[in-house]
C-alpha cells in the first residue's frame, strides 16, 4: 500500500470464532479482551501489552506516517521498503542509482542521512487528559466558544509537556472527543539510512501488485536512530551516537505457518467504524463515486493538457500517480460496497442503539437528543458539502495561496500564541517551504484547464446553489456560457504574477494593508473573500463545537449500549499506538475460479520475473533461488522460502511498517499492505474477506544473507 | 486452446486412485478398464461405449481437426466458438460483423454456409485391417519395399471402401505402425452456421488467457449438417434438408460438482507418449529449445521488417499469431520440463522394459534385435536432423514451391494409380489455391531476411556439415561471407518471376522439359535439386519401412510387457475417437499464492471485463449479470452461474469441441483448452497438475436463453 491509504484485516467481536476480534485495540484496554487473546494462542500475559514501557511495546516506534520497531540494541529500526523508500531516493544518483541498486552500509560511517523530514518518535508516556480537555467549565460551552476552550486546554497542556527538550506532545482526541490522551514522545531527529534492498526486492510488482494477492514484495528496509553523545535527541551531526533503545524486538526463530497466531503493533491512521449510516451513505453514494469520476476527468484532462510537454508531464507526475492510488482505493471501496449489507446493517444497529437508548428513560435523558443533533448537523454539513462539490476544484491553485498568505498577514499581526493554530511561527517554514516549491508541480495551462472543467459545473448551478463569496471574488455570474468562464480565467491568470516564484515569496513577509493595495488578480481576490470567509470560518467552528459535543454523545451511548451486551469498543484508528491480534490464514476465494493460500514463496519470484519495470527481480536473487541456495531458510511444507503471508490483522494506513510478532511476542515480519476487497474494512470490517499483508522474517533474513550479504546486519540483530 | 496445439490431462494408470486413468481410449477397449470406469461413477455399462453407431458414441462427430457432436434429431452440431470462427469471419463484413455480435439463425433459411471447407465426418464403421495392410507378404519385407507395400495394401483396402459415394475412408496406424484400423466416415458436404455468440463471450479472454486458469471463455458454436433430399451427403444447395441423425446427445438435467465423474468424446490429434527416451531427450534438448530461440529471431525479424508497411504487416499476422502460439506452447512445455523428472523416468521405464525383454529368451529372440534397431535409426535420424537445423528455414519460400511443382510435373507424367500419395488428381485443386494463395502471406523483402538470417548460421558450419546438394542449387561454398550470402540472394530473388501469380500458377501445368528449359532462378535451383532429392527420398523411404518395422515390435514388446503387469495400454492420439473419462477436481496449486477452484463463475467474466479488446464482455450479458438474471441456470453451491470447469481428462489438440457427458452419458459441455502447465502431458502425463478445461452446459443455456434469446435452438435441444 502507499505510505497514507491503506487496507487492513481483522476478526469480528462476536459470533462463532472467539479466538480473535475485530479492532485496532488501545494497549491498556487488552485486558478487556484477554479471553479473545489466550483464545487465539497468545502465549504472553495481555497485561505485559499494556506496558509501553515495557517489552516488547517498549520496542515499537512510529515514523511519522509509518510505523516501525527496534530490532537491536544499537538503535537498529526495521520498517517497511516504502517507508525509507524517500530517504533511498533522496540519496540516490544517475552514477549510483541505490533505488535500483539497492543500499547496504557495510559499516556505521558509511550510514547515509536519512533526509531532514524523517523522525522517529519514541512513545514514552500516555495519559488519559479527558477531563483536563473538556473540564467542567467547558462541558458547559457549546459552538465556537466550546472549540475555542478545548483547543486552548490542549495548548496548555502540551506547552508545559514539551517542556522537556526533544519531545513532541499531541492530545489526539478518542471516540470523536469523547476521550482524550496526552502522548508525550521522544523526537529523535538524526536518523540514518542503513540498508534497502534493490527496488526489484523491496516494490518488486511495483504499481500492479499493489493491494494485490498473490504478493511477493520484499517490502522491508532498516534505519538507524542517531542522539548526542548524552542519549538526547539531537539535530544531524557526525559526533552523534547510536541510540540505545530500552527494548529491542527479538526475532522469532521457527516460521510461522496457517492457523498462528500473529499480532501486529503500530500506528494504524484513520477509520471510520463508528460512524452514522448517513455518514456511509452521503460517501458511497456520493462522494466517492464523485471522486472516481472527477479523478477520471482530472487525469484526461493532465495527460491531454501535458502531452507534447515533457517539463509539464513531469510537474504533475505525482498528482497523476497520487490521484490513481485514490482512485484505485476509492473504486475498491465502491466494488465491495455495491454487492454488500453494509448501509442495511448499519442502519439496523444505529436504530437499535437508538432503542436502547430509548428504552431507558435516564439513558434517554442522557443521549437521545445528542443523537438527534449530530444527525441533523451532519444532514446539514453533507447538504453543504454536496452543494459545494465543485467548489474546491474551481479554484486556481494560485487563489488558495494568495487567500493562505493573505490569512497568513492577518495572523502574524496577533502575538504568537494568539494566533490560530499552523499559523504560529513554528509553522512559518513550512509556508515558505509550500510557496517555494510551487514551480515543481505547477503548470498554468494545466491549472487553468483543470479549473475551467470544474467551473463550467460549478456555474451552471443556480445562482442559490453556488457560493456567492466566490462568484463576487470571481466576477462569475448566472449562465456564463464556457467561452465567457475561460475569458474570465485567462483575464484572471494573465493579471497575476504570481507563476514569478520571487513575487510568490514576497507576500510572506506584507501587511495586511500591502495585499490590500495590491492590483494583482489573485490577491485581489484573496482580499475580496476575506470577511465572508472568516465568517464561514466562525460558522463552521460554531458546527464544529456542537458537533464534539454531540458526537461524543453518541459515543458514549454507543459504548455504554456495547458494554450491555458485553462488547468492548475501540476507538477509530487516529495515529496512536494500536494492538491487533489474529491469525495466519489463507481464503477459500481470490479471483473468481481461485482461492488464495496464506503463503507466497520465491518460486512465484521467478514466476512473475520479466527483468525489468516493476517486476524487475535482480539477477543475483534469481540465481540464488535457481540454485536452491535457501539455507536454514525453507520452510517444512512449502519446502522453499516463504514470501509473503496474509493474515486476519485489522490494519489501516499509518500501519506501514508495523511488526508482525508471534504468539510469544517475537519478530516474525513486518505488515504492509491489505488487499484491495478488504480495504472497504476502513468503513466496515468484513471477517470472511479481510486480510493483511505481511512480508516474512524468514525471506527479509534469506535476501539479506543469501543474496545482498547483510551479515553485519544479521549479526547486529542476532540472527546467527 | 487453438485448433492444431494444446494440451490436456489426465489419470494415471495405476497407484492409489484407482477411479480413473490417464489414457485416450479407444472405445473398443473401455471393457480393459471397466473397473476403473465403474469407480470413477460411470453409470453406463461401459460395453455401449464400444458401440460406435450405438448411442451415445453415434453422436459423436469429428470436423476434421475438431470434434462435435449431434444434439438435435434436425443434424444440430454442437462444438467449440474457436471451431466455428472461420465461417463466423467469413461471413462477416465491415457493415455486418458477425465476429463481434454474434450470429443466430431464427429459421433454417436464415443459416449460412460454413464455408467451402468445412465438413461433418460421421464415422460409421471402424474394422481392424492389421492383418491385411501387413499381409505375411509384407511381413517378411523390409526398407522401400515394405513401405511401398504397406502403402500399396492401405490404397486399395480405401479404394473398396470408398466405392460408396458420399463416405471417405482412411486407415491410421496404431501403436506406431503395429496396428492398423480401417475407418469409413459419411463425409457431409454441406455444413451450415447456426448460431455464434459475441466473440466477447465465445473467445472471451484471447491470446492473454489461452492455456490459462482462472478462464471464463464461452467456448461453444453451433452447425447444422444438410444432406440432398434422399439423405445423401451433398455439395451446398438451397434444396438439401437437414440431416438426421441416428442418434443425439440428450442435455443433462442436473449441473456436475467437484468430483462428479465426467468423459469426453472426440478426436484427440496427436500425443507423444509411447516415445522412446532419446526421442525425449532429442525434443527437449534440442528441438523445442531450438524452435523457442529461431522464433524470437523470427518475430523479431518480421516486426523490424514490417514496421513501416502495413500490407506486409498484415500479410505476416497470421504467421505471426502462429508462430506466437507454437511459442507459448513449447515455452510452456519447456518450464514444466525443466523442473520435472521426465527423462529420467522415461529412461527407467524404457530400461526395465530391455531388462524384461532379455529376461526370458522367448522374448529377447522376438524383440531385442528391433528395440536395439529402432534405437539406433533415431539416434542417426536425430543426428541429420541436427546437422540440418537450420536448413529448412534457409530455404526462400518460391524454391520450396518451385521444388514441389516440379516434383508435381513429374508425377502427372505417372497413370494416377501409380503416383506418389499427395499428388494425385484428387490433390490438384488444393495445388492450385495454395500456389494462388501465397500472394496473402509473402513479402520478398521479409521472406529474404528471414531466409538471410538462417542461411549465415546455415553456411558457418563446415562442408561435411551441411547438404551439398542444396550448396550445389543456392552456390553456397565455404566460407562464404554474409554479404556474399545477401548478394547470393539478391541474384536468386531477382533472377525468377515467382512473385508473379499468374506465371507461378502456369507451372502447375507444364512438362518436366519445359521446366529444364526454365531459366527461372527458383526453378533452375530445384530442378538442379531434384535427382539428389529423389535419392534422399529413397533413403529416407528405406529408413522408413525399417523404422515401422523395428518400432511395431518396440511397441508389441511394451504392450506384453505393460500386460504382464496388468496395465492396459492405450494408443497415441491419432485424430480417431477416443475416450477419456475422469472427475470435476479443482488442484491444490495454481500460480504461487493461489489454488484452483474446479469451476469459474459469471462473476469473473465481470471482473475481468474491460469493454474492449480481448476482454469485451457483451453489455447485455453484464446487464444480465449484474441483475443476476440467471434464471434456473444457478449453481446451488456457487449461488451464480458457473462459466468454465476443470477436469482430470486427458485430451489435447483436435479433442476441441469434444462433447464432455456425464455418469449417465448426457451432455454437460465442451472441453475446449487445457492449462499451460499441463500441455506437456502431450509427452507425458501428470497426474497432479493436469486439467482439461470444459464450458459448463449452464453457461452455454444461460447465455443462449437471457442474453442471446436463441430460445429457438434451445427448443431444438430440448432444453426446455
Amino acid at each position: 500500500m502507499k505510505k497514507s491509504l491503506f487496507a487492513l484485516a481483522a476478526l469480528t467481536m462476536s459470533g462463532a470464532n472467539v479466538y480473535a476480534d475485530e479492532g485496532m485495540w488501545m494497549p491498556q484496554q487488552l485486558p478487556q479482551v484477554a479471553k479473545q487473546l489466550k483464545a487465539a494462542g497468545l502465549k504472553l500475559d495481555p497485561k505485559t501489552l499494556t506496558q509501553l514501557t515495557e517489552f516488547p511495546m517498549g520496542a515499537i516506534v512510529s515514523l511519522g506516517g509509518c510505523s516501525a520497531s527496534f530490532v537491536s540494541p544499537q538503535g537498529l529500526v526495521a520498517t517497511n521498503h516504502h517507508c525509507v523508500y524517500d530517504s533511498v531516493a533522496r540519496n540516490s544518483t544517475p552514477e549510483k542509482n541505490l533505488l535500483a541498486d539497492g543500499f547496504l552500509a557495510k559499516t556505521l560511517a558509511e550510514e547515509l542521512p536519512a533526509g531532514p523530514g524523517s523522525r522517529i518518535f519514541v512513545t514514552t508516556e500516555v495519559n488519559n487528559v479527558s477531563e483536563k480537555v473538556i473540564s467542567a467549565d467547558v462541558a458547559k460551552l457549546t459552538g465556537k466558544a466550546r472549540i475555542d476552550a478545548i483547543e486552548k486546554n490542549q495548548k496548555t497542556l502540551i506547552a508545559a509537556c514539551e517542556k522537556e527538550a526533544g519531545f513532541r506532545c499531541s492530545i489526539p482526541s478518542f471516540y470523536g472527543g469523547l476521550e482524550f490522551y496526552l502522548i508525550k514522545q521522544m523526537e529523535i531527529k538524526d536518523v540514518r539510512l542503513v540498508h534497502a534492498p534493490a527496488e526489484g526486492v523491496g516494490k518488486f510488482g511495483g504499481d500492479t501488485d499493489n493491494w494485490m494477492w498473490p504478493r511477493h514484495t520484499g517490502d522491508y528496509g532498516f534505519y538507524r536512530a542517531y542522539v548526542s553523545k548524552d542519549g538526547k535527541p539531537a539535530e544531524y551531526s557526525k559526533d552523534n551516537v547510536p541510540y540505545t533503545p530500552k527494548h529491542v524486538l527479538k526475532l522469532a526463530k521457527d516460521g510461522l505457518k496457517e492457523g498462528d497466531f500473529v499480532m501486529v503493533l503500530g500506528y494504524p491512521g484513520r477509520t471510520n467504524r463508528h460512524r452514522l449510516p448517513s455518514e456511509i451513505a452521503y460517501t458511497f453514494d456520493f462522494e466517492y463515486p464523485n471522486f472516481v469520476k472527477g479523478s477520471a476527468e482530472t487525469l484526461a484532462i493532465i495527460a491531454n493538457e501535458t502531452k507534447d510537454n515533457k517539463d509539464a508531464n513531469l510537474k504533475y507526475a505525482g498528482m497523476v500517480a497520487n490521484i490513481n492510488n485514490y482512485y484505485k482505493n476509492r473504486q475498491g471501496m465502491l466494488d465491495s460496497y455495491a454487492g454488500s449489507d453494509i448501509l442495511e446493517r448499519k442502519t439496523k444497529e444505529h436504530a437499535d442503539l437508538k432503542a436502547w437508548v430509548n428504552s431507558n428513560p435516564k439513558t434517554k435523558a442522557e443521549y437521545a437528543a445528542d443523537i438527534e443533533k449530530i444527525e441533523a448537523i451532519y444532514a446539514k454539513r453533507d447538504a453543504t458539502a454536496k452543494k459545494e462539490s465543485f467548489l474546491a476544484s474551481s479554484y486556481p491553485r494560485f487563489l488558495g495561496t494568495a487567500r493562505t498568505l493573505y490569512r497568513l498577514a492577518h495572523e502574524k499581526a496577533k502575538p504568537d500564541a494568539e494566533r490560530r493554530a499552523g499559523f504560529q511561527n513554528r509553522d512559518l517554514p513550512r509556508f515558505k517551504a509550500t510557496v517555494d516549491g510551487v514551480e515543481r508541480s505547477y503548470d498554468e495551462k494545466v491549472d487553468k484547464a483543470l479549473v475551467l472543467n470544474s467551473l463550467v459545473k460549478y456555474a451552471a448551478a443556480p445562482a442559490a446553489e453556488r457560493n456567492a463569496n466566490f462568484d463576487n471574488a470571481m466576477g462569475i455570474k448566472d449562465g456564463m456560457s464556457k467561452v465567457q468562464l475561460q475569458t474570465l480565467l485567462d483575464q484572471m491568470y494573465a493579471g497575476s504574477q504570481f507563476g514569478d516564484k520571487t513575487f510568490r515569496a514576497s507576500w510572506l513577509n506584507k501587511s495586511v494593508d500591502e495585499f490590500k493595495a495590491s492590483n494583482d488578480s489573485f490577491i485581489k481576490a484573496a482580499v475580496a473573500m476575506f470577511d465572508e470567509g472568516m465568517k464561514r470560518e466562525v460558522a463552521d467552528q460554531e458546527s464544529a463545537g456542537d458537533m464534539q459535543k454531540a458526537y461524543a454523545s453518541y459515543m458514549k451511548a454507543k459504548i455504554a449500549y456495547m458494554k450491555s451486551k458485553g462488547q468492548a469498543v475501540y476507538p477509530d484508528a487516529n495515529s496512536t499506538l494500536r494492538v491487533t491480534f489474529g491469525k495466519v490464514a489463507s481464503r477459500p476465494f481470490g479471483a473468481d475460479g481461485t482461492t488464495w493460500t496464506a503463503f507466497t514463496t520465491v518460486k512465484g519470484i521467478t514466476a512473475k520475473a520479466t527483468g525489468t519495470g516493476e517486476f524487475n527481480a535482480p539477477a543475483n536473487q534469481l540465481a540464488a533461488i535457481k540454485a536452491k541456495d535457501f539455507g536454514k531458510y525453507v520452510d517444512p511444507v512449502l519446502k522453499t522460502v516463504p514470501v509473503n503471508y496474509l493474515a486476519t490483522l485489522d490494519i489501516t494506513g499509518g500501519n506501514s511498517g508495523s511488526a508482525a510478532l508471534n504468539a510469544k511476542g517475537e519478530f516474525i515480519g513486518l505488515a504492509f499492505d491489505g488487499t484491495l476487497d478488504s480495504i472497504i474494512a476502513d468503513w466496515d470490517y468484513n471477517k470472511a474477506s479481510s486480510r493483511s499483508i505481511q512480508v516474512d522474517l524468514r525471506y527479509m533474513l534469506w535476501q539479506m544473507k543469501h543474496v545482498d550479504k547483510a551479515d553485519n546486519l544479521l549479526k547486529e540483530m542476532g540472527a546467527e
